[in-house]
């Protein structure tokens, strides 16, 4: 068993990690940070929890704690984890950090869009970015999760840059999330008066998600990045937009998608269906279906993710299974809720 | 492993237990039949279990499947189980209906709620109500599985019933179902633009999960039931009205509850919290609350289901488990989605 | 032109009165005021209203404001009221309070459920409650605007009252709710992840309009009142039960609530339809049906109004019409945007 | 006062229409007809217009309606106008068809999206294109009111095209709208269990929409256009890319949309906010907002509509008021209902 521990537990993030480690068979939790709610019960915070789990949030003392797990997640906001996770790692402890923190190569990149100086630049280069279906996570002491609406996007867009199909300067990425995706703190926008039954943008070329899709991406490519929100829970939907170098066939296209992604477990290729966020709702698929325009010669992928699984918590523990030499599906075999 | 047939298996109850049913570790799923659908892949018409299960729907034909399962699970329309189960039975498979066919033990209270002739009378006395907290139903081999409202009414009822808390002559059930309750077929009333941001009552004073409940609770007593169709997707909540005999304390009401439920698996009696739809979405759980209005003398339960999941395809499957003698959680330690 | 002044513009309820009145033929909006938002344009706090109105939020100074405005609709938080109305009516203005501070004839009622003390007791005599279908508020110089789960369910329960048809001990109220309905500040409760697509009650047998409704109906009678928290913004369905003190005919019934209500303007009396929230939505409506449970001797009402407009700044206009001697429904022609 | 018909009163457009027309001064609803309400109360099948209005549906018989009306609505499916508008111009009376029929001016380009032949073709060249902020519609006397997709993107659209600001080859138009969009027609798509909660697009690359814009903008140019259903009943969000010709300036930018639009009526350009569906919810007004992305030298369009008002009924009026030198606004001077 696999002895896990969880910082940062009382966000949507932490209680979804939380949810779903209850029911990995290879882990057992070993404790559950939060600042605002410690020695309170997790099941007082969220009631769905009731009758299934008796852990209490503990406070977030991590020196004491780290000993006590295999591995940590950190649930934390942006710029908590680069003062941690060096605590933690130095114990021998392994981490999986589903903040910003560690996303980024070049710390001048997560200065330029997250306006705080870096306070452990040396384990950027340390850190695997954990998208396990394009990078190398295997042997990884430190994973950054990546952010949501960047699995949704470099997901549809890799095997366009991988083929060299497309002209990188046209990519466009128009996101929809739900609103789960803004987080558990209370804000107008989030309000349900006043989000629900309207849909609009926000962060128009200026979100934080964009560098690193970026990055992921290399060549040094640049991508318009539009995110929205949505009058639903959970969900994002990344319609991608990029010219073809030269014309293509629709089918040709889904078929090196499928290829690209034989070997993958939680990537479904449609054909013949467009992705809804509603198939992958409660799970940790990621749906993609490539249509091609033949009128104006653009690509166009649709990419859908449940935000807080494959977009946050199951990402990270398909990346702890990876971590461990668990099959990467353990405790993620979900079916959508479907209605 | 149990090998398990569905019939009926293209509408929401049919399609949520091939979900419930892939995951369920003792379980061989052996057909699935839709009158609609046949040899079609059950994931082009549900795309979310797409990549999950490349089974494709049979068409019905029961003579010739019954024999490949050890339990058939009827989704079908009222007044089609009534003619399909005893050939099931004759077959030495056992049957768990999910229609309102053997509900009911007098076939002139079917007939009166559901106009029409019952077909196999001789069995209504051998169908148990599926109902496992507060019926037996180890031993059957035709189980009745109950209405969605009934299940949600009687487990909030049924501990004042018990200890002959109430006023019989005084109960008012006040429920409010989401969409899904309506199935998969398409009307007017459960068209997204005419149901979204409205709430109103339907069927006042005549729903036929009505008499179910007074059955259920015995003594010929009669309630006043009023459905309400509720814009979300999943859900019911009861409120349930009834007088006191005399003062009562809500802390004790509240052990009352708790002692008489302590056994079973699935209810939660919730202390200091109220149930929503929300924490029980997705999961088989039954939700309870009760609280004392010492002003009218009153006592009110709330009580919340999933309706497609303890108010049928759980449920029935949380049946199936005990009939074969399995721990009754076997496949439904469920734990809802939430946010 | 009827001179009108706000206090409290930037919650919900000032906001659909700027709405309102800022398209009533007889009126011009003298003053906004708001604490949190003074000198800011009311269009940048609610877009909605951008290009229809320049106006900007006064500082609440109500000394200096009263003389510009020949009546004044208070829209503050509970408590402020008794404050400041005493100032605004000495100015010879009239006043209309959508808080609850001057509903209750009875200062200890108020300071039962409130918790303060008044500090202005000897208006609450001279106070209109403003429910003019039932009430007299011709002649007021200060109006007690009622508050929204109030209103639908007094103009539900009036005729069985008045025409004695009931058994006053046995009323109960099941009242669903728009989220709107809790105010336009951030709450857990409110926030949409937590909300969407749940429902659940709240203050069960303990909210504040339940001794509102008991004081309209007179007779010392106690009613149960449940609120609950519905999925979507705008609403209010009451779903009302009383015992009927002999069996009656539910066409008799209807045809009593259309006599009673014949010189309404806003009361619909439904046959043959039930009321939904969706109907009224945007309205100054009430939708009221009536039903008979002969098996249980149960007359149920069904009473739909839009809790922002007939449930608060609707309301308070039709009182103002009356209190300077307009047509009940000048500005108040509205029609539901449907769907 | 203008009499007016309506063919097809019982879709939503139709339904629109009748309540927008209800309430314009100068106007009498001389007859709306349903072929499958006929002889019904139009208030049952739309219950919010209970009290409102006593009119009933009326045959489909245009020969013998004609003449009743100064001007007649088509609202009918695709395909029906065509063969009736020629009947009612003849009789000398006006005709503003809300179908596609006579949208295009080259009949070949409407077989190719819509697969039928036109019927009347001769009169597309005197059909004026309905969107009265850039092409004349006064003194028309057959109006082809504009798609509501095609609204919102043409409107978004115009300035850059006009002012040559971009690379016409590098449009894209990703567009969302609520589900009242679809029609009153039941479909799989439209049933609420199906869509609620989950976002997808729809018709990739194929939507009818897309001639349409492109006709209107001119050039030849072609456009990627990507409709998608969005779990809301009202609006149309349409997030428009497109490539500078050279860096702008995103204050100067909005300065020429707001100079483009200076006369208009409906157009609000928004600075320092982002337009959302739920501003322009129940009003004639299209909200748009010009973004820069310099890192890509993307401009960035949002522009949002309410798909039955501006995008269907209300620019239908609005073109009526021209037609009839009535004040652009009379009758439309509507407020969002918000929240």
């Amino acid at each position: 068993m696999i002895k896990v521990g969880i910082m940062g537990g009382s966000g949507y993030t932490g209680e979804v990690l939380v949810g779903l480690l209850l029911r990995h068979p290879e882990v057992k939790l070993a404790f559950v940070t939060s600042g605002s709610h410690k020695n309170e019960k997790i099941s007082d915070i969220y009631p769905h929890l009731e009758g299934i789990t008796e852990l209490t949030y503990k406070a977030p003392d991590i020196e004491k704690l780290a000993k006590e797990a295999d591995v940590v997640f950190l649930a934390l906001p942006n710029g908590m984890a680069m003062n941690i996770a060096p605590k933690i790692l130095k114990a021998g402890v392994k981490v999986i950090d589903l903040s910003a923190d560690y996303r980024f190569k070049d710390a001048k990149v997560f200065k330029e869009w997250y306006k705080m100086d870096h306070s452990s630049k040396n384990l950027l280069a340390k850190a695997a970015y954990g998208l396990p279906e394009i990078e190398k996570v295997s042997g990884a002491k430190l994973i950054a999760n990546p952010g949501c609406y960047a699995t949704a996007s470099i997901l549809g867009l890799y095997p366009l840059i991988k083929e060299g199909l497309i002209d990188t300067d046209s990519i466009v990425v128009d996101a929809k999330s739900g609103v789960s995706g803004a987080g558990k703190s209370l804000t107008d926008d989030t309000h349900y008066p006043n989000c629900n039954e309207g849909i609009s943008a926000y962060k128009v070329a200026s979100h934080r998600h964009t560098p690193e899709i970026e990055q992921a991406l290399g060549g040094g490519l640049k991508i318009t990045f539009t995110p929205h929100l949505t009058p639903m829970t959970r969900g994002i939907l990344s319609t991608i937009y990029a010219k073809a170098k030269k014309p293509v066939d629709e089918k040709k296209l889904t078929k090196i998608f499928k290829d690209i992604y034989k070997k993958t477990h939680f990537i479904r290729v449609l054909e013949g269906k467009l992705p809804s966020t509603k198939y992958v709702s409660g799970t940790n698929y990621c749906d993609i279906a490539v249509k091609y325009d033949k009128r104006t010669n653009n690509i166009i992928v649709l990419s859908a993710i449940d935000n807080l699984i494959k977009g946050a918590s199951g990402q990270a523990i398909q990346n702890m299974n990876i971590m461990f030499g668990l099959p990467e599906t353990t405790g993620l075999e979900l079916i959508a809720i479907y209605p």
